[in-house]
C-alpha cells in the first residue's frame, strides 16, 4: 500500500521521522550549526502547547519573569557540578562589535570583553543571583518563578526538535524555607507534567526519579517524565529538580526565619521544551503523516470543497461558510481550504498535517444538507455522513472521542513496550536479538562493570527508578 | 504634598522614572552589561501588551514562526547599510565550549569558531535567506511573517525598557510580488500600531515617515509611530519598513510571476518592542506611582480588606470572594490582597503599582453590603460608594471610562507639547528658553549646517515628516 511518507515507520524510523517534518511543514534545519527554524504550522503547535503548559504553571502559582540571555562566566563557575555539566556546550560570547579588517567583517579586537559571557545553557546560576537579593525574610518565601526563553547548548549530533543546539522552553526555579517543601514541589511539577503530557498531549508517561547517575548537574533528585516512542526508544520529555541547598549556597539565597536565623533556602528547577514536540510528533504519527491530538491541533476541523468544476461556487462558499461559523461558535478551530489545489491534493495536505477531523463538502452534500466527516486517526474506516443540523454536537463529540482514543492507544501500545527481565544476562539477550522497549530490572544490577558494557554496545541508558518500586530501573535506548 | 515617588516629575524626570521602576517592581538592571531583569509584575504587564499585539498581527494574516538566535557574520555582510547599521552594536560569538585553564573557566581555543555568529540585532538576514527558498512562485505571496523573540544590540547608555542590550520584541517580515503591495503593507502595519497604542495603550502618536536621514538601515522608506512624553521628549515605538528590493536581491527572493519571468520580490519588516512598556510607563504615570490603562492591566481591580484587628474575618472572607466571584464572573481581573500588611500600606503598594480601580471594604461596608471603589488616575475625588448589587456593572462601567479618560488626557497634554515653528531662529530661541516638546518646521529648513548644529547643541533630532503635509517635519528631543 502505498503511503505519504517513506520510507515508512517499520522500514526505518529515524529517516521517517525527518520525512514526517518535511511533509507537515513543521520546520527545517538553520543555516546555523545545530539549529532550526520552526516553520508556521510547526509554531503553531507550539504555541497551542506552550499556552496550555503556561495555564498550569499559573494555576500552581508561580510567576512569569524574564531573565537575561546572558551569564557571566563568574556564575556560572560557582557550582562546580554546574559548571562541569555545561562547559563543554557553552556558546560563548566574547566581543562586542564588528569590524571590517582586511576586507573582512570580523570581531573587533578592541571589543574584546575581559569577561565574556556565555549564552544561558539554563537560568539556575543568574536566578540564584537575583534570588539571593529578592528573598530575605521567610516572609518572601515561598517564591516561585517561571520563564518561557530560548536556551543554547552546542549540539554535536543535532536532530530537529529532540535535540538542538538552541531550544525554546520553559524553566521554572522556586525558593522554599525547607527541604520538605522543595522536594514536595519538585514532586508536585512533576506531576504537573505528567499530567500536561496525559491529558492535553494524549501521552502516557513513564514517572520516575532518575538514578544518582543520570541527575541534573547539581541536584539532589531528578524526576523525570519518560515518553516510550513507536520504535521503543526513550524520550525524556520534562524533568523536575530537587536541587537542595547547592545553589543557595553557591548564591547566597538566605532568609531571616521566625527564630530570627539566617538560613540558606532549598531551590527547585524544572523544565519542558520544544522536545516535547518531538515526542508528540514520535508517538502519535503514522505513515501517511503526523496525527495531532484535538487539543493541540492548530486547525481541528478542516473542510474540504470537493470541486469537478461544473459546481455553483456561491452556493458552495455559502454552504462551507455556514457550516465554518456553526464550528466557530463552538469555540472549535477550523479552517476551509479553498485554495485552487486539487480535492485529491488538498486532502492528502491535510492528512499529512495531522488535522483531527476532514469535513467533506461535494455537490451531494449541498443537496442532502449533509457532511462527511473522517477521523484523522482511523481513516476511511471512520467515514461518516452527518446531517448539518447536527454538525456542532457531531464534531465536538468527534473531537473529545479522538482526544481520549489516542491516550488508549498510547497506552496499549507501552504496555507491550515494557519487559521485565530478571537479571543481566537476560537484558543482553533481549537487546541481542532487537527487542526494543523499555527493559525493567533491578537496580542495583546495573551497578555494575558488566551493565557498563552493555550500555557501551547496545546504547542504553538508566531512565529512571520505577516509582511503583524504586528497587527496580527501567533500561532503554533513547533520544 | 507628599509623594509616593521622590523626585516628582516636576523636579527630576529621570530620576522620577528610575524611582517609579522600581516603586512598582517592574524590573531591575541585570549583572550583564546593559541588560535587564523584568520581574513578575512588569512581565505580566508585557504579556498582556504582547498577546493584546500578537492578536492584531494574526488579524493582519500573519503567521507566527521561529527562526535561530545567531547569525553566520556572512548574512550580515550582504546588505551594506545594514551591516554598517549594526556592526558597531554587535554580541559576538566566538567560541563553543569552554575549559578551565589556569585555574580559570575560559573559551577554549580549540573551540574558536571558523566564521563567527552574531547574536540576532534583527532578523532581516537570516529570514531572507529562508524567503528565498519558501518563495518560488507567485502562488506563495504574499508571505507574511513574524516572530516574538529576544534581540541584542550592545548597548553603551542603557536605560530600563527604553534602551538595554537585550530586548524583547516582534518583528514581522513580509514579502509581495509588488512595490505598491509591498508599501501598502508597510503602512498598514504602522497604522496597526497606531491603532493598537491608542486603543490599548491609551497612548495618542504622531503618525508619519521617518527622513531619508533616519531611515532604518536598508530600508526605503520608515514609517513610525511616535509618542509624546511628559517631560515632552519623543519615543519611537513602532516602525515599519518598506525595504524595497534591498533583501530580495542581497538574498534572491525571487518568484515566477504569471508571466513565466523570475522577478525579484519586495520585502517589508515592522517592529515592536518592550520599549512601549517604558513610552506606557512615561505617558501615563504620576508622582504617587504608575498608572495603568485598564487594557492591560494585570489586575483591573484589587479588593483590600480594611481591619482594625477586631472584625470577624469569616464574615469579611465570605463578604470578599463574593464580590472576587462576581467579577470574574464579568471577566475582570481581579485580585484581593488578603497580605498581612497594614491596610495604608496595602493602599499605597497598589497605588504605586498604577492597578486601575480600589475596592475598599472594611466593617460599614459589610453591614450596609456597599463598597468604595476609587480611580487610580482620578484618586480621592473618584472615591464612590456602590451597592454589592451593583459592583459587576459599576466596575465594568469605571474601567470604559478610565480607558478613555486616559486617552482623553494624553491626547490634550499632547496638544500643548506641538509647537509651530516659522525657521530655525524661532527653533532655537524656543530651545533655549527651555520649551519641551515636539516643534513643526519646514523639512527643508533642517537640511542645513545650521540645523546640524542646533541638532548637537540641544541634542534633537528629526522624529518624522507630518502626515497632514511632508513638507513640514517634528523635531525633538528624543528617548
Amino acid at each position: 500500500m502505498k503511503t505519504a511518507i517513506t520510507p515508512t515507520r517499520a522500514e526505518n524510523f529515524s529517516e521517517w521521522y525527518q520525512n514526517l517534518i518535511v511533509a507537515a511543514d513543521l520546520a527545517e534545519n538553520a543555516p546555523v550549526r545545530g539549529c532550526m527554524t520552526i516553520k508556521p504550522y510547526g509554531w503553531a503547535i507550539w504555541e497551542l502547547m506552550r499556552d496550555a503548559m503556561d495555564r498550569r504553571i499559573k494555576a500552581a502559582g508561580v510567576l512569569n519573569a524574564n531573565f537575561p540571555l546572558l551569564i557571566p562566566i563568574e556564575y556560572f563557575n560557582k557550582e562546580a557540578e554546574h559548571v562541569a555539566g555545561f562547559a563543554k556546550e557553552a556558546a560563548v560570547v566574547t566581543h562586542y562589535r564588528l569590524k571590517m579588517i582586511d576586507g573582512k567583517l570580523q570581531p573587533d579586537p578592541e571589543s574584546k570583553l575581559t569577561e565574556p559571557y556565555i549564552i544561558r545553557p539554563t537560568s539556575e546560576t543568574i536566578i540564584g543571583e537575583a534570588m539571593s537579593r529578592w528573598v530575605q525574610s521567610y516572609r518572601d518565601l515561598p517564591l516561585k518563578l517561571n520563564q518561557w526563553v530560548n536556551v543554547m547548548r552546542w549540539e554535536m549530533r543535532p536532530r530537529m526538535f529532540l535535540r538542538t543546539s538552541e531550544f525554546n522552553w520553559q524553566e521554572g526555579h522556586n525558593v522554599f524555607a525547607t527541604h520538605e517543601e522543595a522536594n514536595e514541589d519538585a514532586r508536585k511539577m512533576h506531576r504537573v507534567y505528567g499530567d500536561y503530557m496525559r491529558d492535553v498531549l494524549a501521552i502516557p508517561c513513564i514517572m520516575g526519579e532518575k538514578t544518582p547517575e543520570e541527575r541534573f548537574a547539581g541536584a539532589d533528585h531528578t524526576y523525570t517524565v519518560e515518553q516510550i516512542m513507536q520504535d521503543g526508544k526513550a524520550l525524556q520529555a520534562g524533568t523536575s529538580h530537587d536541587l537542595g541547598q547547592h545553589f543557595a549556597k553557591s548564591f547566597g539565597i538566605k532568609y531571616l526565619g521566625t527564630d530570627g536565623q539566617l538560613t540558606y533556602a532549598w531551590t527547585t528547577s524544572w523544565g519542558t521544551s520544544t522536545r516535547m514536540m518531538g515526542g508528540l510528533f514520535m508517538t502519535h504519527s503514522d505513515d501517511d503523516g503526523l496525527v495531532l491530538p484535538p487539543a493541540i491541533a492548530p486547525h481541528q476541523v478542516v473542510i474540504i470543497p470537493i470541486t469537478r468544476g461544473d459546481e455553483d461556487m456561491d452556493a458552495m462558499n455559502a454552504f462551507t461558510a455556514n457550516l465554518e461559523s456553526q464550528l466557530n461558535d463552538r469555540g472549535v478551530r477550523v479552517l476551509t481550504d479553498n485554495s485552487d489545489m486539487r480535492a485529491p491534493d488538498k486532502m492528502w495536505k491535510w492528512i499529512k498535517r495531522g488535522v483531527p477531523l476532514r469535513v467533506e463538502v461535494g455537490a451531494r452534500e449541498i443537496e442532502t444538507s449533509t457532511v462527511t466527516i473522517t477521523r484523522r486517526d482511523l481513516g476511511k474506516v471512520s467515514r461518516e455522513t452527518v446531517s448539518v443540523a447536527d454538525l456542532g454536537e457531531a464534531v465536538v463529540a468527534k473531537l473529545d472521542a479522538m482526544q481520549r482514543d489516542m491516550l488508549a492507544a498510547a497506552t496499549e501500545r507501552n504496555k507491550k513496550m515494557i519487559h521485565d527481565v530478571a537479571n543481566l544476562a537476560e537484558l543482553e539477550s533481549a537487546l541481542a536479538d532487537g527487542k526494543v522497549g523499555f527493559f525493567r530490572i533491578k537496580y542495583n544490577t546495573t551497578q555494575s562493570p558488566e551493565f557498563d558494557a552493555l550500555m557501551e554496545k547496545y546504547k542504553i541508558t538508566r531512565r529512571c527508578l520505577d516509582d511503583a518500586d524504586p528497587e527496580y530501573v527501567f533500561v532503554a535506548k533513547s533520544y
